[in-house]
Order: C-alpha cells, then structure tokens, then sequence
C-alpha cells in the first residue's frame, strides 16, 4: 500500500534544547493515518521519549543524512544548522519555530534550497481555525508555567504563608509584568502556589483575564489614560519614560519579578534597570522569560545564566523556558506540526494554496522565492534604514 | 547597663549549608531583651541575611574566634568542626542540630570541653510545651515543601491538568512515602501544583491527615491488618518483605515518587528497588528525603545528586532540602531556638534544671558529663553488640 507522506524529526543541536518536534503520540496518530514517520537515533531522549516508544508508534529510526534523503517534510523544533539546509531539496517541506524575522541568512538560505518552509512565528494567531497550530502560544504556556516554577525554586523562602508552631511566614510578593499567553500561565501557577500576585500589563484590557485568576491588575495610569477600545496606543517617548517611572515605584515592593515582554524581531525592552535592582530586597528573585543575545527586560540578565547581584538579588535568563518543561512542551508543539500538517494536506498529499490565509502567512519561501509579506515588508524597512 | 546573655552565630561550614542559625527578626528580639547578639561577618549571606540587616538588628559583627571566646551560647545548625569545639570552654552553652545519636566522637569531644550542649535531635516532640522549640519540624516543613517544588521542576511535564488548544494533559500522578511533617507539606505542596497525589504510610492513623489535603491514603493491608490503635506494630521480616512487594507493585502506576521514611540514627530503609526503578515510566522523578552516607529510601540515590538511570528516570538525593529554603528555614529555626533559650532562662540568667522534662530531654552533656538517657541506652546498646 502506498504511503501517504514521509515525515521526518531529527535531533535538535541548539544548545540548551531538550525538545523534539514530535512526540510518540502524534506519531501513532501519523502512521495511523498511513504516513510514514523517521526519526534520528536519540531525538527524543532528553524530552524522555525512548527511541522505543517511537517504534511502538510505527515510527523508523533512521540516521539524519537517511532522514534528509527521504522526507517529505521536514518537523523541526529550530532550524537545523546550515550543512543541513545545504541538504534539503526543492519540494521538500520545512516547519517550526524558524525565526525569520531575526535570521535574514537563514531566509536566503531555505529559498536557495527551493524547499517550502514556513515558520510558526507568522501564524496568525487571530483566526480561531489557526490556534490548533500555534505553537507560539502552546510554548508560552509551558515557559509561563515553568517561570513560576523556577522562581519557586530560587526562591529562599516558601511562597504560600505558613502558620507554624515554629511562627508565621508572610507569602511571597509576586508580579508579572506582560499578561499575555506566558503571563496569564505564570500567574496561575503562582497562585496555585500561594503567592501573592499582581499582574502588570500595558493593555487595559487585560484586567479581566489577570482578576479572574485571582490576582490584582496594575497598570500604567499613562497607558491606561493613552487607551482607546481596549488597546494601548503607542506611547511617545516622554510618556514610555513616565510609565518606567511608575513602574519602577511599585517594583522594589515585590520579593518575585517575572517579566514576559518578548517583542517578535526586535530587542525587548528594559523593564527592570540596574537601579531598580539595587532598590530590591536580598533574596528576591527576577525570572526575565525575555532574555536573549539581544538583550532582556531585566537589566545584566543573561539568557540560560543564573546571576547574583552584589545585592543578592538573583536574575534568572529564562529566554526558551519551554525547553525546559521537555516533555510537555514537546506533545504540545507535536500536535501543532500535526494540525497545520493537515492544513496543508489535501487527498492526503502535500498541496501549497496561496489563496488559503494560513498559508501565505505562514510559508517564508516556495518554489525558491520568498513569498511572505510580512518578510518582504521588513526587507524594504531594512533597507530604508539602511 | 548590665548585658543579660551574649549569644554568638557562627557561619556554617557544612557543604551545602545555606542556613544560619539566628535570622535578623530573631535577633532584634533577643536585643529588644537586652541580650547581646555576636554574628560573624557573612553568615547570612547564603541566607540572603545581609550583615547590614544584622546590625540594623542591634547585632554586632565578630570574627569567628571573637565569638568563642565571648559568648555565653553558641547557636549553631549544625555541630561546629572540632577545631572551633576545642576553643569552647566549661558552662558555654552550645545549641543546634547536633546529631548525637550518629556521632559518638562528637559527643566525646562535648563532654570534654565542660560545654552545656542540647540537641534538637532530643527534644520531646510530644510535648506541647516543645512545640515551638521543635527544630525537626519546621526543617522537615521546609524539606517538605521543597520536595515538591524540586519534582516540579525535574519533572519534563506540567504536574497540573492543562486543557489548551494544542491538545490536553493528564495531571501527574504524585505519590509521598512517609506522611510525617514532611511528607504532609509535600502532599500540601504538590497538591497546590495540581498533581494527583496519593499518600503512603504504614501508620493507618494517618488516613484522615492525608485524606483532609486532599489526596488519597494508601496503606500496608499487612501494616494495617498488624495495627492496634491507630499505632502499626512492628513487622516481622517476612511481613515486612510482603509490605514492600505490595508498595512495589503500586508504585509503578507514578510519575513521581517522594520519599521521606528517615529513621534518627539508623539507616534509612529501602523503599523503591532497583527493580521498581527499571519498571518506572521514563522521565519519572524520585526525590529522596533520606538519602545520606548510610543509604537512602532509593535504590542508588546519592545525598545532594541527580542521578539519572538508563531508563530516563532521575533520582534527586535531597537528604538536607531544607538548607535549600534557607531564608525561611533559617527565620522558623531561629524561632526555634528563641524558645529553646527562653526555657534555659531564669531572671534573665543561663539555668538548667535537672528536674525540667525538656532539659533533661534535650541536653547531651553538662558539667563535663553526659547526662542524656537515650545517649546512655544507645551506647549500652553498642557496647553490648559490640
């Protein structure tokens, strides 16, 4: 019988990355439906999923360079290095988290290949048809979780109160600072742990979401009087500066700071400064889920690095906290690939249809062009600026 | 004005130790009393106690030796090394976790000196009146809660059910061995995290702890077929070999497994086989409470390491987790040893009473001689296997 299509999963190589794009689940729910699964030796060994389990699923083990020769497409959690891409050939299809906007190289690279690639970081994310996809928002959740987490766990003192024989401890004082999808799952998680927590947010709209997990909404008197139905308008200079200001004021209350401002292709901004530090008290514990080459909210926070300031004051580099809730993160991005697969499968074979809004946000480059308008709209402002 | 008491805090030196013995907030009590308190320059650092906080306490800063020579009590968490043992001199009082019931040499070395020394170790924690002196407690509170929040984090998986776009997650299923003060906040603790959470004990009276957390109880059908008043008799070799292929065969249902089944002075037994752990899922997490030099509950644990088993699974020795907590298990220890002096304190003055159920309890040696019951059965005991 003839298969379907041949989906491959290699091992990641970033460092720090504990995740694979497919778990043993989706893959049974793969072969199930008559396609064919590769995956490299070890691929899912640090997510805790045995090459075993992959077989279980009716998956083949194969070597990278025999999983390249035979895929139809290619699932990836980040792009594989450049002497994989040098090995991809048109017609083949490449999904993940591909970061295009940040990687201008690695864009010209894919289109060179001819393959069809398309990155999960250009879904939109509004189109209720698209949030079985989103892995944006699936690894959030799993870094927001784990943000809490983490901080529970560098934290030198327990984060419910406590009513002892031996005395009462206080809870702990935690804030978020971005309630978006990461946010909301830190605040949860925080609650659930006994915290004390107040979620900030620049957007007014947010109060309800932040109120119904039992934490107190703050926001920028400054944003909130510059807001129009529910949205923040960009702020002006002078007026970002106040909001800092303010912000400020009311962080060196908190004994925990979870910041979660990631901006897509652009440097985040500075939430938390060095002043700022100095004013928090020993011991307390900043989790910066923004953290990367370009920079963090917290100010000398340095991505998958632990550092103590003079102060004792602990900044947590939390950039790609998602890679370390392996397992779960792993299952979660798995049915991603899976429904934005189905997307692009008709009579269970792989069809591009430029009039489908999915793909032609999604794809960075078919057919060796670059067909993405979002791409091209940052190209031409490059090159203005340049 | 005439100073009432001097009492000195050495800085810790065990590996690992992040505690200290008296916490600022204590401290300004003991000034408040006019007492005098010695702090050494740093102890509270791995605290996050800075000396600053001491001194804003009316504390004064002091060398080491300075110390020694002008305290009145030394409080310690952990018995002192030998060569700082050998500068304390008859009626100094020492105070701390001293463990005499493992340590003859040390005990030896005390009796020598002429120190008053009191163990936590010996306190009789039936007592109401020791409640509040009960340092095994709210150390075991704090590894306790500990324990929880590292399985969370070693775990690749969200220990709560998530129900999300990208698919659902089953809870993780949490099991506690041992529903002692520990074992009780790791039920609390996990539970709070959203996992599914059964608690073992061979004592059938714990039922109703357990059950009123909101967890399952689980327990020995021989155990409970042996109990009589809520109190498990011993079990004969062979029942005992029954209790565990039973526990054996229940434990591989977990994805995580807390054990906490420490015995003062023995060695801990072993409660999850080498063959339990084969059978465990991958990406399964154990977290030793006992693990120490003499062994621990886990096959192949080793105090203060992850191991991970060829068959993914980790084994975290966690045999002190509350020096891992150690601002707030510093501030409840502090507390307890407050209490502990205020019983030794008649008109403001050092006093032991022979005839005080807790004195007599708690002391290893007075006067240059050992005067503890249970330090005496215990060698007599040795002497007579010997």
């Amino acid at each position: 019988m003839k298969k379907q299509i041949t989906i491959g999963v290699v091992r990641e190589t970033a460092a720090g990355e504990r995740r694979v794009a497919l778990d043993p689940e989706t893959v049974a729910r793969l072969t199930a439906a008559d396609h064919d699964v590769l995956i490299e030796f070890g691929a899912g060994e640090e997510a805790r999923f045995p090459d075993s389990a992959y077989q279980q699923a009716s998956a083949s083990l194969a070597t990278r360079s025999e999983i390249i020769d035979q895929c139809d497409v290619l699932a990836v959690v980040h792009a594989p290095g450049a002497d994989t891409i040098a090995l991809l050939r048109a017609g083949q299809f490449l999904i993940g988290l591909l970061d295009p906007l940040n990687d201008p190289v690695l864009v010209a690279a894919l289109t060179q290949t001819g393959v069809t690639a398309a990155a999960f970081e250009l879904l939109p994310r509004t189109l209720s048809r698209a949030q079985s996809m989103d892995a944006l928002s699936s690894q959030a959740s799993a870094a927001g979780y784990k943000a809490a987490v983490v901080a529970a766990d560098s934290f030198g003192r327990y984060l419910p109160m406590m009513i002892t024989a031996s005395g009462t401890a206080r809870p702990a004082n935690l804030i978020v600072i971005g309630t978006g999808v990461a946010g909301l799952q830190a605040i949860a998680t925080s609650r659930r742990l006994g915290a004390v927590v107040t979620g900030y947010d620049v957007r007014p709209a947010s109060r309800g979401e932040v109120e119904s997990l039992g934490a107190r909404f703050l926001t920028s008197s400054i944003a909130e009087g510059a807001a129009a139905g529910g949205y923040a308008r960009a702020l002006s200079p002078e007026e970002h500066e106040l909001q800092q200001t303010e912000l400020a004021r009311e962080l060196v209350t908190f004994d925990i700071i979870i910041t979660t401002a990631k901006v897509p292709g652009r440097t985040p901004p500075l939430l938390v400064s060095a002043e700022t530090l100095t004013a928090l008290k020993p011991g307390s514990v900043c989790v910066d889920l923004a953290a990367s080459d370009l920079g963090g909210n917290v100010s000398g926070s340095v991505d998958r690095k632990t550092v103590v300031t003079a102060g004792g004051v602990s900044i947590i580099g939390a950039g790609d906290l998602a890679a370390e809730l392996p397992t779960s993160a792993s299952a979660m991005y798995a049915r991603n690939i899976h429904a934005l697969l189905e997307s692009f499968t008709t009579d269970n074979q792989l069809q591009v249809d430029l009039t489908n809004d999915i793909h032609t946000a999604v794809l960075i480059c078919h057919n060796g062009e670059v067909v993405n308008a979002q791409l091209h709209a940052r190209r031409l402002e490059e090159s203005l600026n340049a």
